[in-house]
Order: structure tokens, then C-alpha cells, then sequence
């Protein structure tokens, strides 16, 4: 059982609570000191490479590692200093990022811009994965990961039903090392007024082969992986987690649903469950190598588009990009990533699946 | 006039000296001790994202920011410990990678791969800008930056010509935000077997627009920015550095011959100056910019294939994407441009190339 509940920051922005139990209707939403933060931003077309770039100029005002006291993402404790969240008895939060780079009104598109421009409409979530702000999305029980999970699919649903929102993506970034500017454990969730490139290059890529062959790459893809073996790093019945034979990082783990669901929607409870109990389990095992506390990684989903269209093709899936190769260096993306979109690779997926599976045995 | 030789490394790796002299004929390649080592790499294909990944699995061997004075790119001085490079009077030099990700002969393709592989075949080649350790590429002479222009135009003609190459792409990483490992000023040169997805991307724009309007895509950016100036960061006759209208990093700079010569090898003797001074004001700026000396960026070539056709749609242009967005304020390519392509930036182009204007002005 989830229970919910929407309300409004004294900005206007929005804010969710969500719990297993029922939530305190006298919950007030807070927002901090400041004032509301009046969105300006906008969309250039970047015509050699085909795709739109976002510039929020607003976010050069963001909160950048703020001392411990100041933390946004804790629950209010005095209220002559409130964060982004009161007080109470809940367990994941989400609010409508004071920053965003997408936004219901991002404002007028200046002149002058010397390429095709379009307002940066969409929306800019912060997903609170917990009141505490020293845990990690790894080390909360089994239960609020699970609860994170239907979060996602909430969110999920509600802003893909939105006019001008084409694709929602979560997504986490962890660390300092992707550049990180507040450790409380939350991630993000961005929803774009159209299919971003690389999904949209994906599905492309997803259809030809569903056309060819009736299903889906993906699934195609973990049949494969479930035959062969050498990649997988968690298998249960619903759910499993695997490097892809073509990782781009060294780490490079992709967590799926064996059946080919196309995104958050189409999880009942019981998929959320079988895909919280993998993810934990990833996350585990990231954060026991090397004693590194926590690991650090983007996390992104993949998942069907949200443009009225049925998807068939896509397969919603997690896709983990850590940072580091080795211990104590960094993966850098340089000439051959950056200009050519060539990645680079010093070790092999089959190495590195085999060193997170011993880790995942040593913890059992 | 440039002079050049040819030589041959006791490991069988090549090296060319170029120098504005005659080159002494009695100087002998060196290579660092240690022997040959043997390339291992291989191509995956990535069939989600369309586009090949590259292993090299010998590369976990290489040289990590070795104390001063074992600098591999630095003239040998004791030939008991040789460096990569001889003792002797020559200005530039190039020799083909100890651990490259490309090369003639890279080893067999292992098995059990999981997807569609190839052999990692081309290139890779260091170019050494200057015997200079303490060197950076903008503080060189004007003529020995013309003299690097004139190396990467040779190096290009002589990659290009290769039937196992169909891209090159000369780079510079500097600094170590961007994971450089030799500080000695270098770059590198890619050459690889196939057309690499970004400028196969930006090349399928260019020739869209190309047909559509009997000019090409860059060369009709160039003339608009010229036209509105806001944007542009110098300007001769025959070259222009701008910040495009899009430009996805702070200080985004590309720098574009203004006639539409599609590659280097177009480039006569006095195009390869015109370049070489823009070059190197550009680089003058980006290393007077907050004292930070130098200023760490990825620098990358993009031109036409050598794939054998002609390529009236493509502009020999460099791009700079340069690892600050603000003093001591790195660009993070974290979730949204990771997983989804779509870069967001919170300052605007316009300010940013008058404030790169306004170090120009002050430098003059």
C-alpha cells in the first residue's frame, strides 16, 4: 500500500509525499529562504549534430554543497529555517526542482539566439529517497527501495501524461566525481518536451529489430546474456541485472525486467518488488568494492517514450555509468568520447561481471 | 619549408621528426625500455546506440603521470634510459602509441563476445608540439604553431591515404581534468576504420543542408555570425574563432577556416599560418583567463572521411570543449547528458565570447 499526498510550496511549486502509512493531513509544504525562483530557460537547435541544447541561466544561483546545516533535503527542524521538506511521518519526497532546466513556464526565448529556439518546457523533479541524509538508495531497506520504485512509477505516470512532456527520465547522479553539489540521497527526474537523442537513437534502433523480429532487442539481448552466463551479475526470475557485451564503462551494469515491458507503467507491485530487490542488490555490491562509500554513478532509465504512441519496441531498463575504472582512477571522457562518440575501453565486460559477481557471492 | 624524417623505433613503431632545418641524418630513434608491447584491442558493436565500442585491453599497462624525469615525450638525455623521442635539433615529432586503441596488427578478436566484433584496426599516433616540457601549444612561437598545423596536415595526408582508415581526428586532451596523463604538450591522432558516430552525425546534417542549399552548413554559420558578431571571438580574413550559437560547454570554441576547405589536406602553406594564429590567440586567452595556466580543455578536428568520396558538405573546423564552466566550477556530463544526450548549460554563448573578447582586448 502506498499512500500520497499532493501540496503546494508557499513558491507555487509542487510537492509529494509518499509513505507506506497515512500521512499527517496537517503536513504544511515549506520552501526555503529566498523567495520563488522565476525559470529562464530555453532550447537552441544545435543543426550539426541534430539535436536540441537546454540553457537555464537561472541555475548559476543554485545551492552548490551547501555545510550539513543548510541541507535543502532534510526535513525542516526549525521552522524560522525551512528546507525544501517539512517535517512528519513520511518516507520519499518529491518536489518540483527550485532550478530547473525544464519547467512548465521557463519564460520568454531572448533574441538574437542565431538558431532555431523553442521554450524549455517540460518539468525538473528531485526524488528524496529517504529523510536521512546519511543513508544511501543501496542501504535502505528492501521495502523503501521497493517504495522508491512505485514512487518512480508514479512520477512517471503522472508527468507522461502531460501534453508537453515526450519522455521522463530518472535518473540518479552520485558523487562528487559526476559532480554532485548535495549528498543527500535523492535522485532526479527530468521530463523533456521531446525524445531526447540518445533514447530517441535507441528506439530506432529497437524498432528495426522488433520489425525484423517480432521482439525486442533488449529481450533478445538478456535471452542471450541468461544462455550465456558470463555477464550476468544477478539473475531472480523477473528481473535481471547484467554488463552488456558492448559496456562503455568499466562497470557498466544494466539492470532489466526479463519480460519486455516498456516502461514504469507497466510494472504491477510485484514488478516493482522483483526490480527493488535487484537494484538493492546492485547497489550493494557497488558500494562493498574497494570501501569506497558510496560508489559513484550516473543512473539513468530507459523506457518507452511518452508521446501518445504505443511503444513495443522498448524495454525499460537501467542503465549504470560509474566512474571509475579502477580503484582511484577515473574513466575521463576525452578526445575519441567527446569528439568522436567512440568509447574507449581497457577492460573487458566478462572481467569486470565476474569481479562483481565474486563481490555479490562474498556478501551472501 | 618543412623538413622530415622517417624513422623506425627499435620496437618497429614509427616516428617522424619535423623541424624548419635540415634534420641531422645520424639521429636514431629511441623507445623507452621495456620492449614491444603487443596491441590486444578489438571493436564491439553497441546495437542499442548503433555505433562500435572499442577494447584494448594492453592499454591497463601505460605509463600514469610518471614523475618528471622519466617523461617518455621528453628528448632522451641519458641513452641508457631512453624516452620515446632522440636527442638532437628537430621541432615536432609524432611516433605511433605504445598502448594504442588502434593499430595495423591488433591481435585476434576473442571469443564469446555477445555481439558483432571487429578488429580495433587504424591509428593511433602522439604528436610532441615542442622538445619543451613546460611548454603549452598557445605559448609556442607563431611558426611552430604553424609548423604543428603543417604536421597534422602531413599526418592526415598519410593516415587519410591508408585503405584501413576512414576517419582521422587529431585532439588534444590538456590538463588533468580531462584525465591527461603526460603533461609534456601533445596531442594525439586517431585514425579509425570506421566514419566515428559524431561526425557521421554531423556530416548527414551538413549534407542535408548541402543539397538543400548548394552550400555548406558551417559556411553558412560562419557567414550569420560574422554578419551579427556577438558571438565571435576573433576574426581574420581567412579564419574565424566563434562560440556557435549552440555551444553546449561555457566556453565552447570553434575555430573555422571561413572559405569551406573540407579537410586538412586543403590547407596550402598560408592556410596553415592563418589557422596557426588564430590557434594560438584563442589558446592565448583560454590560458589568461583566471590565472589558470593551462586552461584544460578536449580540442578536436572535425573534417571530411577519407573514405574515398568527395566531401563537398564537410568544413574543416576544431572544437574546443573547454572542463570549466566557471572558476574552480567544472562541467559535469552527468544523467541528462549521459542518458540522454541533451546538454544543459546556465550561461548563454553571448556573454560568454564577449567575456573571452574582452581577454582578447585586454591581451592586445
Amino acid at each position: 500500500m502506498m499512500y500520497k499526498r499532493a501540496l503546494t510550496k508557499p513558491d507555487g511549486r509542487a510537492l509529494w509525499l509518499y509513505s507506506r502509512r497515512p500521512i499527517d493531513p496537517d503536513i504544511v509544504a515549506t520552501a526555503p529562504a529566498g523567495g520563488p525562483v522565476e525559470p529562464r530557460s530555453h532550447l537552441r537547435w544545435h543543426p550539426l549534430r541534430g539535436e536540441w541544447v537546454a540553457y537555464a541561466t537561472h541555475r548559476q544561483q543554485r545551492t552548490f554543497l551547501p555545510p550539513a546545516e543548510f541541507n535543502p533535503l532534510a526535513p525542516t527542524v526549525d521552522p524560522a529555517s525551512p528546507t525544501e521538506l517539512p517535517a512528519g511521518d513520511y518516507d520519499v519526497a518529491v518536489f518540483e526542482n527550485r532550478f530547473p532546466t525544464f519547467s512548465r513556464d521557463p519564460g520568454p526565448v531572448p533574441d538574437g539566439t542565431g538558431t532555431e529556439t523553442a521554450p524549455a518546457k517540460g518539468r525538473a523533479e528531485v526524488v528524496v529517497f529517504t529523510q536521512n541524509a546519511n543513508a544511501s538508495l543501496g542501504s535502505l531497506p528492501l521495502d523503501q527501495v521497493q517504495l522508491v520504485v512505485e514512487v518512480w512509477k508514479d512520477r512517471f505516470e503522472d508527468l507522461g501524461s502531460q501534453s508537453d512532456v515526450q519522455y521522463v527520465m530518472p535518473f540518479e547522479n552520485r558523487g562528487v566525481e559526476v559532480g554532485v553539489t548535495l549528498h543527500h540521497p535523492h535522485g532526479q527526474i527530468y521530463a523533456y518536451p521531446f525524445v531526447p537523442p540518445i533514447p530517441a537513437r535507441e528506439l530506432e534502433h529497437q524498432q528495426t529489430f522488433f520489425d525484423a523480429h517480432g521482439r525486442g532487442l533488449l529481450q533478445a539481448i538478456v535471452a542471450q546474456e541468461r544462455q550465456d552466463g558470463r555477464r550476468i551479475v544477478v539473475d531472480t526470475d523477473d528481473v535481471v541485472a547484467f554488463m552488456p557485451p558492448f559496456a562503455r564503462y568499466a562497470y557498466e551494469v544494466w539492470i532489466a525486467p526479463a519480460a519486455p515491458l516498456p516502461s514504469l507503467a507497466e510494472l504491477d507491485s510485484g514488478g516493482c518488488r522483483a526490480l527493488a530487490v535487484v537494484l538493492k542488490t546492485v547497489l550493494t555490491v557497488f558500494d562493498a568494492m574497494w570501501d569506497r562509500q558510496p560508489f559513484p554513478y550516473v543512473m539513468v532509465f530507459h523506457q518507452a517514450p511518452t508521446d501518445g504512441r504505443r511503444h513495443p519496441e522498448a524495454h525499460l531498463h537501467i542503465e549504470f555509468y560509474p566512474a571509475y575504472r579502477m580503484p582511484g582512477r577515473l574513466k575521463y571522457l576525452a578526445g575519441s568520447e567527446l569528439g568522436a562518440g567512440t568509447f574507449t575501453a581497457d577492460t573487458l565486460p566478462e572481467e569486470k561481471a565476474a569481479e562483481l559477481r565474486a563481490v555479490r557471492e562474498r556478501l551472501a
